[in-house]
């Protein structure tokens, strides 16, 4: 799920008027949380804004859990106050540009809108052929992935804090059926950030359409196919009506990671309590978002195909040439960007040495019991 | 994971010296917390027995990540204090036990230790054949099942707060391979709860046994094999020493759900911030605990592998086999326990209707790329 309609060079003067005001408000009330300590819970108020409109189902039921765990923890005292995309600012990487610049205290969004800046963005939300969610919450929370993030967040002005998950989005609607590598050439297809690039290779022609305007592009035909979220929300898009192949797996975003970013001196300011409290929130927030998408996208998967729309699985050959080349992208990648170059072999590492217990303890249940839930 | 080395009828009576001098003091103190609820943060301690010895990783760790989380969300004024099994109250069902009657203001444990009372006590930690980890997180946080499952538990004495799960559990070391049902007849092993008595019915003999008694029953011969946990904590018992045959998949728990029961009286008197708290810290550890086992059982199993332990899945006859066998038992299961009867049809419905993205989605993402990083 990516939004990229916006310009990427937004800083503080691209907040608008309310925002700039509420900016004023909450930055003299977290002016007063420092010396305030002594309080027990001091009264706190940061703006939060979000990558994406309310509408969007299973990021939004998350991002309000969120708010309100943080809310009732500290008996109403911080308050985190979230705002859709294009309320305060416009949307993809303009949300944690942000945070960044402190123009905001915090960020709910995911960090692979600013790959453009630094492809090392994409590790915190998720990279084609990479880490599954659960493969991906082990390395952030215990493999000592988000430790190594958020270096590279620090220097660039925020501390980052998982809280979400949108889990394996599916592969896109396709107007033809795809069956061969040679049928993705010239496909207008779109698909943003890293598995564009990997797509471009297959020789797909990515674009760079914001969500409002997939449905009428792909209508029209000014477009072949589109990328956008899972079941749930695809359903509610309704894309099957114009371009009725949809196919899976989504191997470009095989999870979906959603942070909290939260401004450095705001992050240093903050009581260490409600540190603790916005910790255990955020965490929490990842398990209960992992299960309501996994609550959300059967319903969605079965709207879509009692609605007309087909679904297809990528060949084996797509998936072979795809995979060869997202390894090659990640090379390309290190040479170009240091700090990818820095994180990528601790990542591959982690990734090449953790999924054999998946695949042993996991995977063997799960393709058994797939198997006889089918045929029952 | 199971530990059924005590008698199950330990209530008040069974508390130590040192626990019931414990309790007096956690009493006071949660009597004290009621009325000083202007307060902003009272001072409150309470005792959480455990249901494992505290060399069991898997789950020592998330409980101290637990306690650690509800002491700084509250500045050190909320202290849970865990002790391990023995320590205040003997194991198994004592442990739940004694937060049912109160005699502790909390219990870390699963519930399925109780099943010998009712065997709607499995829902709430596993079934043979149920969800995997991320099907029960879907069912219990946003699927409606924890609500379903607390009517129970209320009626019970507590209130339960999912606080963990150590995930797909292994199948167990065999002294002799198995290939088929048959070579199942008469088959000693040690294996309790629900997974036993469906063994039961394919012809093996199941054994109660103490974790610290099962080595010496392997080598001597006693049983002939023994389950316990996942690879990890598996690897440090030393199992494949005297029994080399290791199986997969633990199909009798695909998942395993630890969570905090909280003594009713002691939930209804916790300010209300404090609940949001518990809440908070309890479901962040399961999203931690989760990640944590998938950080350690892979290099666990390699470590069984490497010591000479031989990897053997389970064969479709056998897996076949034990599915009908588990539903069949629970089919009886329904005519013995009216809550199991009550709970069962809401779980198999979503059971059956939430598979379908896993499957799609998910699956086949996952084993493609299990397929190319063995070649790799």
């Amino acid at each position: 799920m990516k939004k990229l309609n916006c310009s990427a060079s937004l800083g503080k003067a691209g907040v608008s008027r309310r925002g700039l005001i509420g900016g004023a408000v909450a930055a003299s009330a977290s002016t007063i949380a420092a010396p305030a300590i002594a309080q027990a819970n001091p009264p706190l108020k940061w703006r939060m804004p979000m990558f994406v409109p309310r509408t969007v189902d299973s990021v939004v039921v998350s991002a309000n859990d969120l708010t309100r765990r943080v809310s009732e923890a500290t008996d109403g005292k911080f308050q985190l106050q979230s705002f859709a995309v294009g309320e305060i600012v416009p949307g993809g990487p303009s949300v944690l540009d942000a945070a960044e610049s402190g123009s905001v205290e915090c960020a709910y969004t995911m960090s692979y809108y600013s790959v453009g800046k630094d492809p090392a963005y994409a590790f915190g939300s998720t990279l084609p052929f990479g880490f599954n969610t659960r493969g991906q919450a082990a390395w952030l929370f215990k493999g000592g992935g988000l430790e190594l993030l958020n270096e590279f967040y620090n220097k660039r002005g925020t501390h980052s804090l998982p809280c979400g998950n949108s889990t394996a989005q599916m592969g896109g609607f396709f107007r033809r059926e795809i069956n061969s590598v040679d049928d993705l050439k010239g496909v207008k297809m779109r698909i943003p950030g890293l598995g564009g690039n990997v797509l471009a290779k297959l020789g797909v022609v990515p674009q760079q359409i914001a969500p409002g305007d997939i449905y009428p592009a792909l209508e029209r035909g000014t477009i072949d196919a589109a990328e956008w979220a899972g079941p749930h929300d695809d359903f509610k898009f309704g894309f099957h009506k114009v371009a009725k192949f949809y196919y899976a797996p989504g191997w470009w975003e095989p999870q979906a990671t959603v942070m909290l970013f939260v401004n450095n001196s705001h992050w240093q300011e903050l009581p260490r309590h409600y540190k603790a409290v916005l910790e255990a929130a955020c965490t929490a927030t990842y398990a209960t978002h992992v299960a309501h998408c996994d609550t959300i996208n059967s319903p969605g998967l079965r709207n879509i195909v009692a609605a007309g729309g087909q679904l297809r699985f990528f060949s084996q050959q797509i998936m072979n040439a795809a995979y060869d080349a997202t390894f090659q992208l990640f090379e390309e990648l290190k040479a170009r960007s240091p700090e990818f170059a820095r994180i990528y072999p601790i990542w591959k590492k982690f990734l090449d040495e953790n999924e054999l217990y998946f695949r042993v303890g996991e995977a063997s249940y799960d393709n058994f019991v797939y198997s006889k839930r089918v045929r029952g």
